[in-house]
């Protein structure tokens, strides 16, 4: 038994939901275990009857056999456990109960001095609307491809979309720092591509290169993107960590929109019986840490997101949550244009549109670009 | 159709061997999407008969039907595709392919090009083996808990522990900067405890904070400890990411053990029909990106890992790879010291057992630590 301790906590509580998948018969036993497993991670029966017990160790709010193999449980965690960092909160929520079998996180809501601190999106719906005089219509959104291309080549169908009026021109997400088409070179080629297409038609496209860099250069390149006059970025925190997104969302030197992109994430969400439910990943997490949009792959298209899965998303990014701005959900992953109509009706308007290799089908890309375009108007 | 492409590549290639499952007349055809989704993410129609086709898309280099809905397929990357960095490496070997359905990564094998540029782990097993000055026996490891401790309290535990001839005494994983024991308050208290104990016993255990920061304040808290004298980091990378842990390893300023945490990686290996192998993530991954030691949740204890997935990632973490020492599997959650005997005929001496809250089961920390010492020598 250790020594009792004395704490002072706020009060101020997370509460996270999860859906056990088993024998519900175990239900009350797996939920004590996790609560003790995402906070002290120690034998409960050597804490004495102190404020770690009381404060420290989640609690369980409430439990519910939901079906005949599934339960659902609500912990609350106090919000010191995770001292007011998104890492820490990450591992709170999921960190251990990752590796536990058919645990599955649900639903999070955080206190407001938590939300405070981690600061969320910059921009949001209402921002991006505003950035691009769009107070109504879906944004339109489109990736440069294929890798192999030299910069020069990049920067003349960057040119080319933001011609045909694509607002957000990003990088393929697998542009990074390629001899075939280097980072400096590529990102300053289509910077200046977009810069001078706007000068053009006088609309206000942004280019977002990738900054999926090693960590000692995450630093210069964002700065390479912004002295380019890149007007976004384009993050993979699955890759480079959801705090790294959070950072370039929050601080005043960067003051870009950010797309987050779910490169990797998808494992947590392979598993019907256990995971981060893609609400949680691609709507919230993405939220709480600073994306202004959030891409996933659409229903319907390669990958194998249901329309249910997608619905769950787009409501998570748009949902209001006090004090985090609602971000565009960005349905892509082989979008073709004759789906236009389909996906803004299931979306609504308030979505970014992206539409990459289809664009690619046509005369030209600033005609079909025009064409994409003109589809939503 | 986009221009012919001239491209001037090494010849050297990545290899990753997928498992798919479902209907095995697919087969051939999630082959062809899965090669083009890793690289150009692009309609392959649309790219003429030139470099990018040839060199830059993935090769299919076998394909294999292993089980009535199982086939194995052997795809082979320019290493060019990479950029010769960690983060765009994930990229091509499970980015995209995290979100397609039924799509596991089962073994990867890099170019030595690529192996050179990565650097790999500092110490590895040899390292370690002369900084304990152990030559022959498994290594232990402990964790200081629970969370809501004050730093003098760890201190306390930190200090009985070493004296105890445990040789790597690691914060709790979820230990952060939380208002109890706030990082800099316990980082030095605990160096200095480690510190003062290998002055007595003249052994050289290790402290090792856990560094599962903001972006803003990876380099601080990495700097506090080493000022401090912590002898070794604890690095979560499914949380602060892959390539923070191999930036680490490999600062000539920085010279210190990594142990590399699997919090919040379970989700990647949640599932039976895709994800990441075990041996992969836990084995090969972590080595790639430079960890000493790879944590996991060993058979039998809380967690859901079989005998047979640990054995893959133990001997992924050991296997000869050249240019890349071995490391460490460190076997945890949830053991016991009656259990050591088996634990160490089940992986053999190249082992660094984890006990943590049973440490707590007995009179005092110094004393069990020395029985856990006694046991294995």
């Amino acid at each position: 038994m250790i020594e009792p301790t004395t704490l002072t906590v706020s009060g101020d509580r997370i509460r996270a939901v999860y859906e056990f998948s088993g024998d519900v018969a175990d239900a009350e036993g797996r939920a004590n275990a996790l609560r003790v497993e995402q906070t002290i991670e120690f034998p409960a029966d050597l804490v004495p009857d102190d404020d770690i017990q009381r404060e420290i160790i989640g609690r369980i709010e409430t439990l519910e056999v939901v079906g005949p193999d599934t339960v659902r449980v609500e912990v609350s965690y106090a919000v010191e456990t995770t001292g007011f960092e998104l890492p820490q909160l990450l591992n709170v929520l999921f960190g251990n109960s990752s590796l536990l079998p058919g645990v599955k996180l649900i639903d999070v809501a955080l206190p407001s001095s938590l939300i405070d601190r981690l600061g969320g999106p910059r921009f949001g719906i209402a921002g991006l609307r505003e950035m691009f005089d769009a107070p109504n219509r879906p944004l339109l959104a489109t990736a440069l491809k294929p890798m192999g291309s030299p910069p020069e080549r990049f920067a003349e169908m960057a040119h080319e979309l933001a011609l045909g009026g694509v607002d957000m021109i990003k990088d393929d997400h697998s542009l990074a720092n390629q001899p075939f088409a280097e980072y400096a070179a590529r990102v300053r080629a289509c910077s200046a591509a977009v810069r001078r297409a706007n000068d053009q038609t006088g609309l206000n496209a942004v280019y977002m290169p990738s900054i999926n860099a090693p960590q000692a250069l995450l630093e210069e390149r964002m700065r390479v993107a912004l002295d380019a006059g890149a007007g976004g970025l384009l993050v993979l925190p699955g890759i480079t960590g959801f705090d790294h997104m959070r950072d370039l969302a929050n601080r005043s030197d960067v003051g870009v929109p950010i797309m987050g992109h779910p490169a990797l994430l998808g494992g947590f969400v392979s598993s019907p019986i256990g995971g981060i439910a893609h609400g949680v990943l691609y709507g919230k997490w993405m939220r709480y840490a600073g994306a202004d949009l959030s891409i996933f792959p659409n229903y319907g298209g390669r990958f194998s997101f249901s329309p249910e899965a997608c619905t769950e998303i787009a409501d998570a990014c748009r949902e209001p949550i006090d004090g985090v701005a609602p971000i565009f959900p960005s349905p892509g992953g082989g979008m073709t244009r004759d789906r236009i109509d389909e996906i803004v009706d299931f979306y609504g308007h308030d979505v970014a549109l992206l539409i990459g290799g289809d664009l690619h089908r046509g005369e030209n890309l600033e005609q079909t670009a025009a064409a994409f375009r003109a589809a939503i108007q």
